[in-house]
């Protein structure tokens, strides 16, 4: 029922339900990075955001909606960044290689992509589609970028667009696995090394 | 209690619960590659492998034991057969390249791999050393590697042999990944254009 002060108040409760969703997500990220989706439980995020399990499905009923709103949270933190530049060509490489050394500085996050993936990896994972099509979208948008830059000579003529995209991104995902294990690795360094030995230019 | 017939029965029994034990850790290959090691459950290795779960106990008591013989039973596959041949120099990342190629074959494989090694990234799962140390030895062997090429000049002067080692490490770990999602991917030759890249001379 509409009373006049209806909407200050709502505006009210859903800026502390926006707050709220965004400590369950941040509760989220480190329980699934911690223990995967199909051993983190809802009952651990709830305790880790310090709220009753009752009061956190009101806002993700299901570990499903939990994992869409932590996949749509680290999409945000990663490929919109790089979006947002629009950089072409080389500065594309530039911008991934300074995106990955951002990611050294959270851990969280690189471990939450390593874990989900491999999971994600059964073709019965709810993240199933979602990884292929981030892996999909990340090939495509390196591809256009080496394409650009076999254009002006920049990209060493026997190695072809696809396959230097599928590297670049392989690599990355390589590194940032043994990184996991041993940071005293310098991923975005030896990224760049590796990235250097395909082109004609310097990086 | 001895009996006279103690011993050809032993061995007959001996026979028969090592033909049970590999097949034990062949459904828990399947089950592990499926559902992870958290996920996967003794109850449906049992199942799979057509024993009741109290006959699996007597032969794997933990989930853990059953973990160690898998990890094992993955190194003999692997590791193993390169060793057989002690190659040296470019004959090791020559074997590397073949073994990843026949990899391919055996998807059930690399999928275990990349589940197990992912969860084990956390310091409290029971497989985190094995692969700490799996990563490290196979860091340890291309290195070798690529110390003995650039003593003979076939390594690029400007890259290190511990840099070459990783790159070439992290290439396959993250191309057999993507080709978990997309068989369509060529891992062999698209590793050996990557690593040809890197040296003087035809791989």
């Amino acid at each position: 029922m509409a009373t006049s002060d209806s909407a200050p108040r709502a505006r009210g409760e859903y800026a502390k339900s926006s707050q709220r969703r965004k400590e369950i997500i941040s509760a989220a990220v480190e329980v699934f990075s911690e223990s995967g989706f199909r051993d983190g439980t809802l009952r651990t995020v709830a305790e880790r955001a310090g709220m009753t399990h009752a009061g956190m499905r009101h806002h993700f009923p299901t570990k499903v909606d939990l994992l869409e709103a932590v996949l749509k949270w680290r999409e945000v933190e990663t490929l919109e960044r790089a979006r947002l530049t629009h950089p072409i060509g080389i500065d594309v490489i530039r911008t991934w290689i300074a995106s990955v050394a951002e990611n050294t500085t959270r851990p969280a996050l690189v471990e939450l992509e390593a874990v989900l993936s491999a999971e994600a990896i059964s073709a019965d994972n709810p993240a199933h589609e979602y990884f292929n099509d981030l892996y999909r979208r990340a090939e495509d948008l390196l591809t256009r970028a080496f394409a650009t830059m076999a254009e002006r000579g920049e990209l060493r003529a026997e190695i072809e667009s696809e396959v230097a995209a599928r590297l670049v991104l392989s690599t990355t995902l390589g590194l940032q696995s043994l990184w996991l294990r041993n940071r005293s690795i310098d991923v975005a360094t030896e990224l760049r090394i590796y990235t250097g030995v395909l082109l004609t230019v310097e990086l």
